[in-house]
């Protein structure tokens, strides 16, 4: 199933004239406090994030698995569900693929698929968490960490091919999520696990095509229980610059011990030049994976006041990988990611209207109380209309959840690929 | 110092058009909406909360104090600035004392300041988690839970004084924060501990005048760093009813462990009716008492949402006292709680927003993307207008932080007390 | 397969002397400490704890399982398991079953086959977090809380039939753990699902026999990641108070938020009478379900301080209902059980170490070092060889790992069952 | 006061015989298993650590202080306090001064009393967290990270002043707490913060002697509330990088989130030659500088177990600067520390009697059953007789806490100093 621009314009039929009434008002109020609305839009609009490939269907957890129906289960079908949230949102203009659950059996046919839907591959994944049927070795003990040089070699490989997979299809960006660590104390020897990790990646990043970026991600536990070989961002940092300049941190909201300040760790790492790409998810607590926004609103606002200072103050740093990571598993996985993508666009716009020379001016003074205000006269600003508009005026729709509905989207999906479908992935 | 009504309304005059500009564009598309936009305000400007007597000066840590200017030192100070807030938010109508630090020297004298000032006394707290000069016994080793009986009943007459010090002053209710526990593992028998402290409350209940409520508070941990005889709401319930139909437990936002849901412990004492008082602050790490939504607005909106519910289906539950227990290290006090109460009605308007019907609708269907739309539409709007007419028609001011510093009350203040004095308390 | 005494006996020939040498050293510094040696000996030959039907096969987390080879498939091959566990440390007496993983198929057989390994029938454990094939409802938005009440009934009815199957094979006790709850904020309404939730087991009561008891676990978060109905022990409390004598609380060690003080909370579940059962395992984050005693052995100390303490001083409270909850993804189940077993048995010998009178004085002398000193002297001592000789006296294994592999268990499982076999459960 | 020896020697008689048999029996043990008990002795005699000066008198909490009797007024009280530590368990053979609470006023005479009491002068530390009276410019704002240079000035010299002192005294590091931070969102803006205090660091480092370190500790929070500087390792690792092979990280125990994994950053630290400095106390909440091992002893020994490891196969990694951080609220201090040394003792004691060999042939064969094993033999063995006997070999109390009982030295120190003392520091 596609969407039409008409589907979408007839859909918007419907709100553009609230959606007018409330966007002018606003943009009158902006523009008296100073702020150049237009630029703004421009800005939102230019944003787009990655849907990863196994996102499209239902999730679960260790103690089960509650079905979706209308699933994809083709790589084909995964890209015109995302086209589907494209078209929408005109936000997710990109797909990031898992290999192996996503190798395409026919390149040019994807890549035709995809420029169609108007999607670009982003960073491609490796798995070295799950064993293959028919894999020689096995990944219960480690991969890039593992003490037995088989499995490493094995790991790399697969890494190694990955890359290859992903530069047929125009990706930029190899994300290495390592699972590897231990569930009891003694298990690994944490010196060995890190050098062999850093051995191993060193091998992958020599692979690295010129123009690619190696992207290391972090997590401090789970599926590993007493540690992790890459626990938190001072690992993955160490481990980047171990490797050289095109080797990244990412970071995923979800990684890290409670109360944790992220946008401390995000501000450090773009004033070091080294942050290559984030995940986007929600959470109480720990990697629950929940809807973007969904929990903790401010924080994210707080994370995009920061990748915003960074954009515009930290030219060492890279153009950012987006994805959104998140596990849909009592929600139509579409709707989800609908509601993650507003939560982004909503929490970027704030972010750019945070007054800048302000803060500035009230940090130096030690103006606390102004400072907070600052923040807040952003953060409690209705930036609503500003995301319609930015998506309406690039042929999205006002309302993407509510068209989504009305179109029917579900129900068409079941009837084209059946109800009891299962999608590739977790 | 007083803020006079002339002096907030000449203030108002700079904010008032554009405030009423917002007002009616927000109050128009509520009602489009189908709200009552008279009746919210009606319940916004019933909304009174307690200032504490000890929050009026500079708090600290144990590594040290940076003391603020201009500090009260003496209770007729501390009223004095309650009365500026309340002038200024009429949102803080009440006092909350701390005995031994507040004893009134002259009775009627207190009373007629703070008829003037139109500020009433809410609840009275007692102070067992300081040795004060000249005390028989020291409560180094706890006081309520005490394996000494002498150190018991010290606690306990103390408690009784204030009841007797709180009725004269038309206060109707006693919290109890009960800071005994234990540093290390067998410090305490907890059994003895626990027995000692409901047969302790028992006995302060027994003093309780019959329109009088004991407020049961809890909390995890601090100052004591390896058990807590009160720990967390399912003991401050378990013994709220061994007392009897006048204990309630009073919830603090900071008092939990990480990653606690308080919203929904909220909602169980309200439906069981026993939720008596309730302390607002904001923190991140653990009772880090910072200003109220500084750090977490949407917990803050969700735990209105069940506060509002529960006022609304609970009549089991009685009246809440409400009261602000932030510290304030590097802000001047008299902002840092200004920004709490803003804080704290902007939450209470959007739970006011939440449309309880369509919510129950969309409960009942499993609709779980709409239930997250129905509470982020009502957490998305900018209620600020809102709030700043329920001030301006109550005689407050529209933007009180700005009133505060335009009328330079910081340094009336020190004019008035001179620059270095310290406020007791913390 | 199964381990005759003659296989143990011979196995421990090889270090019976040692043990010997050991045992009566440590025996002798005992007494003249003034400890009953052959008491404390009696007390832990006494104490046995349920093996879970579940636990003997490889678990998995929800990005992926790594399976073990001989697992068992059929209810009688987890009894085979059981009884090789018990047979080396005769401490695992008891089985636990999941229903409807391990529906029996002919009832006297499979009692028989119990009798004859000397294992009785534990707590009965129902499911109603996931769906079996072809239920008629979906327990994907809850089943005891759920606001349908068709999906209630048929929870209801579910735990019904599991009685009638504990029953039959001699249980005495019905666990619930209920995993509702919410993913997002305002899926659920707190107080519907707690009044159904109660409503629900108020009717479960109901259908218990006279001599059972019903077990209320607790959790706070997973799989739901929001809320769970049943969060603390605070409601688990309640609940079981709104059932009536019969319905007690289960403590499960990895159910807590992060912090928490457990051996607080057991100790007033017991003054209160409320203790009905207990969960051992070991974790660093979550409920991340490792083996008993490897990552907190002290807490497990202090926590069975309490439990010994309970057994002694508290008549009011039942005996318990002892179960290991772990979880072996990468461990050989059996040894990882009787590692566990190893753990729970040094942790409840330390305990029954403490001189409960001196601490008594200590604490009433407010000698809060010696305090200290008492229990770590109990927990510092060597008592493996108390462990051994209680085994050992019984007919177990000195040494219950070293036997379990000089008798080649897996290596004759995998020739009976086959490698690759998957066993019912999780 | 001053222990003689022939005091300790005389305490000894009454616990020698016991001693002896205990130490003969474990000792035969061990050597039967292959250890060489004289050279783990040996090891154990050894090991120094460092007590800070302000640890001698009571700490407190923010919510206030009980004090203790007889604490030390002057700097030359506290050595010899340390020196009466340092007499009943020759381990503490050094002392850590906090400027400016303890600058010697007669540098010579200071020097003699520590030579007379064998005590040497560890790392010295700088105290920018409070302001000192009559200082120019104020640290409420931060001191090496503050936004004015002229408060980055005054914290700049004041840390060349403390190298001074510290040089004087025969000191060779600095340790650096930067309590900087900040405790509402926008207050800081982090890059600047950072960059501030690397730049300011740098400085410091430039003052350096050559045969100095420089020690930067980390903590993710408190006293600042919602951000601090150098909140986790890997703030410190960059900021150590950026200033050389002298700057080196300082690993504080209570410094972490929840559920961190110390033992694992401690490894990879000295994998980089990089782990300058150890603070010991233990905590189950947050930085609650409770005794040594008295909440989490296990994890003491896996922290200790990656020093010895490091210890013996880094040569790339310096000496550590060890020292005891804990407050003692309701403990007589030096009893306090002597529990503290004790817990540090056995610790260091078990962890060399792990069989690293043995441990690597489990880990290369992937036998986690094998390695945990390995590791609780090492950990369940009652080592008291070990620490015992080093003790008592090198002049000290095979019973510390009892010779200090025996001798009275509270009773002696107060009639010497008076009862209501107060000592200077926190």
């Amino acid at each position: 199933m596609k969407i039409s621009k008409d589907q979408i314009q007839d859909a918007n039929t419907k709100t553009i004239d609230s959606h007018n009434e409330n966007f002018s008002f606003l943009s009158e109020q902006l523009s008296k406090k100073g702020h150049d609305v237009s630029n703004i839009i421009s800005k939102l609009s230019k944003f787009q994030v990655a849907i990863p490939s196994w996102a499209l269907g239902a999730g679960g957890t260790r103690f089960g698995r509650f079905s979706f129906y209308g699933e994809p289960s083709s790589l084909e079908q995964k890209l015109d569900d995302v086209g589907i949230i494209h078209s929408l949102t005109q936000t997710a203009g990109s797909v990031s693929l898992h290999i192996p659950w996503d190798i395409p059996s026919d390149y040019s046919a994807i890549k035709e698929q995809a420029e169609k839907l108007n999607i670009k591959f982003d960073s491609v994944n490796s798995n070295t968490f799950q064993d293959q049927e028919g894999a020689k070795e096995s990944y219960k003990y480690g991969s890039l960490s593992n003490i037995s040089k088989a499995v490493r070699d094995q790991a790399i490989a697969h890494n190694l091919e990955v890359i290859k997979i992903g530069d047929k299809l125009g990706s930029k960006s190899l994300t290495v999520w390592l699972a590897d660590g231990s569930c009891f104390p003694g298990q690994n020897n944490f010196q060995t696990a890190l050098q062999n990790t850093q051995d191993s990646l060193k091998d992958i990043y020599k692979g690295l095509p010129n123009d690619w970026s190696l992207l290391i991600e972090y997590k401090p536990y789970e599926p590993n229980f007493y540690s992790t070989v890459i626990q938190d961002w001072g690992t993955s940092f160490m481990l980047a610059n171990e490797c050289g300049d095109k080797a990244f941190t990412l970071v995923d909201l979800g990684h890290h011990l409670p109360n944790c300040n992220i946008e401390q760790i995000i501000s450090m790492l773009m004033l070091k030049g080294k942050l290559g790409g984030f995940h986007f998810n929600d959470s109480k607590y720990g990697d629950d994976d929940l809807t973007v926004g969904s929990i903790k609103p401010y924080a994210l606002f707080l994370i995009f006041n920061e990748l915003v200072y960074g954009m515009q103050n930290n030219p060492q740093n890279p153009d950012l990988a987006w994805m959104i990571d998140a596990s849909h598993n009592i929600k139509d996985p579409l709707e989800d990611l609908i509601q993650s993508i507003e939560a982004i666009q909503q929490a970027y716009a704030k972010a750019l209207l945070v007054d800048q020379k302000a803060l500035k001016v009230a940090q130096q003074e030690h103006d606390v109380v102004k400072c907070q205000e600052i923040l807040q006269e952003a953060y409690r600003t209705d930036v609503r209309p500003l995301v319609e508009k930015t998506r309406f005026d690039i042929g999205g729709a006002i309302s993407p959840i509510d068209t989504y509905r009305y179109l029917n989207v579900r129900n068409e999906l079941i009837k084209e690929r059946g109800k009891h479908t299962t999608a590739t992935g977790l």
